[in-house]
């Protein structure tokens, strides 16, 4: 099967079609159409009908969708049925929180170790192991990690992301604010709390454009 | 002195300077040009000169910014300086989690409590107080918050938001992934982990258009 391309506007809509669709009480009908889903979500009927197309051809014009196939559909075309193994550098307060946050593993995200310069335990709360980063590029040999999440202070990102790479990791994912520079066939998402945050504080002092 | 309107793409940008300017090492030189940061950072030379300029006043052709003095004007101008309080609703790991990082401080957001229906404990490990929902409303008032942090489960997130804003917040982070309805004054953003995650995921499987 061809790999449908998607755009990161419609990545962002998918997880809450799926979400809306799980919230629906046990005894509604087994049906649903791009419409409903569109006027619950306050999203137009035109982009609903799109989306759900390009990622399940169950939809019928009377009918709609069939619900557990399109839960079904939407979760596979996100691969949340598909577990990815990933490792995380830098076990502080927000490391350990993403290792032991369970929310991931419904998106099929496996943070299998934390790794860091100096670990304060061998283990989080959840039990899942922390290491030196010594054991760094052992580990992500032995298990072919691809996927590596940096949760270091800002002063010491470039070289977690300098490590990993050397280590094969092949997709990171970036919660240090700072800018990464890596190779282009290397992928980087950042991840800015920060941002978030000053963007909020500068809506609520009316400072920020409407765009 | 009236606020200066400020899009978000600048806003993603800043916290980058900020970040640039506080790693360089203490006996570099005291000025900074827009031109060496943009090519620290891989960004343009004359996006930066505009960003720069929009914040500080302090740029001379020949000289550059002072550095200190830049890292003052970017940190006032994101209001870092200044305390917001809030609060947080769902004190289960990823609540507990961000109460605990103390990564936020820097960026002028103080958490002062969690609530949740069913605290499983008084406080967070940093010594943060959880109470149970019950003392919501009451909490909010006498500490007059306006930013509520969601993170409870998707199927509580809309009701959550419903609590906070019969309390008086005004402006709610949302980390639950699901639209959230909400009167025209009230702000949302939506920090969405699972789609940056899969985001990164679809990258590595060649799937996402780049935008």
């Amino acid at each position: 099967m061809q790999l449908k391309k998607v755009s990161k506007a419609m990545l962002r809509r998918l997880p809450g079609y799926l979400d809306y669709l799980k919230s629906l009480p046990e005894n509604a009908s087994a049906n649903i159409s791009a419409r409903t889903m569109a006027d619950a979500l306050g999203l137009g009927d035109v982009l609903v009908r799109k989306d759900l197309a390009m990622v399940s051809d169950g939809g019928r014009c009377k009918t709609g969708h069939l619900r557990e196939t399109l839960i079904k559909d939407i979760e596979d075309f996100l691969d949340y049925n598909k577990r990815a193994d990933a490792i995380l550098i830098g076990a502080g307060k927000l490391g350990q929180a993403l290792m032991g946050y369970d929310g991931f593993e419904g998106y099929g995200l496996n943070i299998l170790a934390g790794f860091d310069i100096a670990p304060t335990c061998t283990q989080t709360d959840s039990g899942k192991p922390i290491y030196s980063i010594d054991a760094l590029e052992d580990f992500c040999h032995k298990n072919d990690v691809r996927i590596g999440i940096i949760t270091v202070p800002s002063s010491h990102a470039q070289q977690a992301c300098d490590m990993l790479i050397a280590c094969g990791i092949k997709a990171i994912w970036n919660f240090a604010p700072v800018h990464l520079r890596v190779a282009k066939h290397i992928l980087v998402q950042n991840e800015n709390l920060a941002v978030s945050l000053t963007a909020l504080r500068m809506q609520l002092k009316g400072q920020l454009n409407d765009e």
